[in-house]
């Protein structure tokens, strides 16, 4: 069974090729690098802004959901440079590796 | 067998109870939200960076470690306000449930 | 005769008492800040992307233009919290009086 | 008498030149832009997050001085990339004048 990521990163290659009237993300990468940093520059902001909202209002649901807009579309960016989500998680897996917790992190990967 | 992330959480919510000279983790939980918000927004402006970098010499390298220690950060920030890793899955899962493929995303949940 | 920010700073004042179908700056005021500052944040983004390209291209005109863009919701955001451009002015010019150039730096606040 | 920004423009172009250690502004060009438009981010996110805390706070100072030093850091941006702060000031009168306030904004530029 693949991990949520993993199948995320199937969608997207998928998305890529459709056409721009159908597909977000194909319409992204028709407009291309700086479009798609825009967006992730955008929903940084948002996440620190949800973050700060949060800590007022005890209620994390705005912030968990810009945390996946903004993970979403640093993926998207990923892509369009060629790239899959797994790489994000193995480097994750690599530096806690290095604090001890090689074994199952790396089992992780598989 | 626990993915990368669910893992990361664990170690996330361990790190927040260590003390601050172990603990990178501890440390910016000592120091508080803004400036872990801070360590998000510089990520992602290092992301952004990489990524026009990498346009122009084909090396993803940069900008797969800057993504990994923006989600990193996005993810103590979370966890500073309760929250584990998984929710940002579900909420990932979630979207793409309701673009036709929910069977294998909501399965990759459990 | 007024600096162009002081002038700004009345336009602005004006403004924020317009209704928000005539004026954009009203519209964000009653929009409320965070809207404001994810412009804040788009607009630094904007900046930091035309400056990547200004590198290559050795044409300023966008990184001027979106920096242009960024102060002036900066300055937004100033005023929906009842600051003036002219706090921001004096700042720095407070700045460069600790370093050694008061004489000057104070005079231009005259 | 010269406006704060212009003499901060002189004073950014002299610092240009100086030793990396006997100046700040030195050390950043030192660095290269990349260095530079990290800053920049950095400060957007401490400029929006003293936003928030003033919002609440309702004391402005954080937010005057992060917004001086976002200031000035897109202008050592834009001095690294060989444009002076005055082309910032006629762009924002420029946009004034094509509101209607022409006259008086393109006399500020004299």
């Amino acid at each position: 069974m693949k991990d949520v990521l993993t199948q995320l990163g199937d969608i997207l290659e998928q998305r890529k090729a459709a056409t721009a009237e159908k597909s977000y993300v194909a319409s992204l990468h028709e407009k291309g690098l700086n479009k798609i940093l825009e967006k992730v520059g955008e929903e940084a902001t948002e996440t620190i802004l949800a973050a700060k909202d949060a800590q007022v209002s005890r209620d994390n649901s705005d912030v968990i959901y810009e945390t996946a807009d903004l993970w979403f579309h640093t993926l998207v960016a990923l892509s369009h440079l060629g790239e899959r989500p797994e790489t994000v998680l193995n480097e994750l897996a690599r530096r806690f590796d290095m604090s001890g917790i090689e074994e199952k992190a790396s089992r992780a990967d598989k």
